[in-house]
């Protein structure tokens, strides 16, 4: 057993061989939340023009320093149009909120400060001062200037900046995954299973916790347990940035899905890590994609059992793929105190659904309690959980109150 | 001022008009995250037989209490295959992880404590226990149990789950929203601006926005400031569950857009609400929708600047999404700890850009400093923000190290 790779080294292993992606082009509702692969540049001057930031009047501030604030009516400008002239002295010229304020005006009066009178406008506000509601051209941003930097992630405020700098799509980091399913016993999910089978519950799942971390995730045919179909299916998914296997990596399993990753150039890095589910995780990189100029993809064998996939998914692939992206690494296990006593046999470190108490010291390690499970095969219990509650290698029973780690599912 | 709605008087009128919407079928991938709207039960036993959960052999536990434990072997039972026969007294099968086991077998031994010899397998571990590396047949659930419950919030697991059960697609809440731009200033992303004309950054913005509340976010085209073309852009719109309106409903705007909606059988609930900035929000309900038997969708007016449209989002149509999905409402408002100096003036509760500072003790309110900004026009600051520092109305010089509201922008 001391011979296995323990989760922290497995895990350094795998971000080891990760090489940060190049960004591709997305339509921009499709960037959301991925990283910038680009500095950003203005275009234009925003706002392009000195733009009234109210409803009211732009009025020239001087005019406004004694007791008698009356000015005469010039053109009415809405947002959309352009003023066709300057602003005299002792002139006003109606402007709603967009628009731009005429040449000469250096300031906009609300229309609730003013009142009509005497074939013009009284101005009601004291002290106008110059520059007031009105959005200097470029106060947002200048022409040429970087407005968002390499490595942003992506919020909807953001997209809305590279509208306004005339962007459609965008640069960023969006890895492509590709998931097989193999093994024999495997049907999908409108088919009834026959006796022996069961449906592909792992498909959607990894392909969602894929598509939850920004990837762009494919789900390929179920594969058969039959070295010839099985390597085309997997030489498709060779072309993925991250291959992710399902099933196919136990030890019993005839060493058909290692043996067609080795005959398609599949570098084996490692293969079973401490971890209870789980253990017989098998992780590599493929032949570098010529084609494409990319360096090979991660390749990643999960044990068929959902759980274990699931563990395997959040412990090793949910970090590669944020390190394929240049994002910072998630906090993976935090600290949390277990409510319930758990009696804990095993020689390796043990991941065990439990779920969040309500309740809890908001300032202290979130109270847990494990669930009642049925191991690696039961889903159900882990879908009810909030996490897995992490117990170290070796038999020990836990007391109510102890610390222990906590894996969210989030 | 003071007869205008307060930010909780009008969050309260929008939530008043809120009918929960009811379910809608999608495809597992589009579920994600979505609140389900049945009951979903189990059409089989799962596991479906007593399955292996190791590779090893199965065998009859009491075969085993012996010192000798030497048994012959029958047949050999993969995944996806099924016993042809019953395990006899002495005998066993060897078994692959998620294989069914031999009627007549109660435990599988793991291969890794066993050893070949004498034509038959030596089984190293003593006291096997009946039912150990054993699923039984129902374990994880039985045909006809309600394996998920209606207002489940869907995680990549509970997808797992509905596929396991034979689902390909669900019954879930998904709120469809339409949003209309409207304004003869505005000019679609990948046009150069002219003269006076600004580009649409809002609506991509609140699609995404929508889109992150699990809504289906479609953007309507552009409207332009004319009754009949306006007024029938907004029909399509109110076909959808809840309409969104940019531009067009500030004081000084000839009122085209209340106008249009009031042709149109929307009913206004208010107009315009005591925050800064974002005041002219519009609220209302549309006509009932006959021909698909729902009631009348929600419809907003927001102000045309993309800052005034983000917080009006947050404030009332994030919380109507989520009453709308039968979710329950996050929190809005949260403290935090001003670390500068602010100077507010003002009449009005005002939502200022700033960002979350890090090194803060984790068990207090989180510090935050206001940033430079050039008010609700100026979306390039927002971007770079965490979120909005909330100042009540009242001139007033905050010191740093005070409490004040903060409104995350996720």
């Amino acid at each position: 057993m001391t011979d296995l790779l323990t989760v922290d080294e497995a895990l350094e292993a795998v971000l080891q061989a990760v090489r940060p992606l190049p960004g591709t082009w997305e339509p921009l509702a499709q960037a959301l939340r991925c990283v910038l692969a680009e500095d950003v540049l203005a275009d234009i001057d925003l706002p392009p023009f000195d733009k009234a930031l109210v409803d009211g009047y732009a009025v020239r501030s001087q005019d406004l320093t004694g007791e008698e604030r009356w000015l005469r009516l010039g053109e009415r400008i809405s947002a959309g149009q352009t003023p066709t002239r300057g602003l005299a002295v002792g002139e006003a010229a109606v402007v709603m909120t967009g628009a731009p304020v005429p040449p000469g005006s250096d300031a906009v009066v609300m229309h609730e400060r003013t009142r009509s009178g005497d074939g013009g406008v009284w101005v009601e506000e004291a002290g106008v001062r110059a520059g007031q509601n009105i959005l200097a051209r470029g106060r947002e941003m200048r022409a040429g200037e970087v407005v968002l930097s390499r490595g942003t992630i992506l919020k909807p405020a953001h997209l809305g900046v590279l509208a306004s700098v005339g962007r459609t799509s965008v640069r960023v980091v969006r890895p492509r995954v590709a998931i097989v399913p193999t093994g024999d016993e495997l049907v999908e999910p409108e088919r009834k299973p026959g006796p022996g089978q069961i449906r592909n519950s792992n498909a959607i799942m990894l392909q969602t916790m894929a598509i939850e971390e920004t990837a762009a995730a494919d789900v390929l045919p179920i594969a058969p347990d039959e070295p010839d179909p099985l390597r085309q299916v997997l030489a498709r998914g060779l072309e993925s940035d991250v291959l992710i296997i399902t099933g196919g990596v136990s030890a019993g399993q005839r060493d058909l899905v290692p043996a067609a990753l080795e005959l398609l150039g599949v570098r084996r890095i490692f293969h079973k890590v401490r971890l209870k589910p789980g253990k017989p995780l098998w992780f590599g990189t493929g032949p570098p994609r010529v084609a494409i100029g990319q360096p090979g993809p991660l390749v990643f064998g999960l044990p068929g059992n959902p759980v274990s996939g699931l563990v395997g998914f959040l412990l090793f692939i949910k970090p590669a793929l944020a390190a394929l992206s240049g994002r910072p690494r998630a906090q993976g296990v935090a600290e949390a105190r277990l409510m319930r006593v758990f009696r804990h046999r095993g020689d390796r470190p043990t991941y065990h659904p439990a779920r969040l108490l309500t309740g809890g010291d908001p300032h202290a390690a979130a109270p847990i309690e494990t669930l009642e499970w049925a191991g690696s095969a039961d889903l159900r219990t882990v879908a009810a959980a909030d996490g897995f509650a992490v117990f170290p290698a070796g038999d020990r029973d836990y007391d109510p109150g102890e610390i222990v780690g906590f894996l969210p599912t989030r």
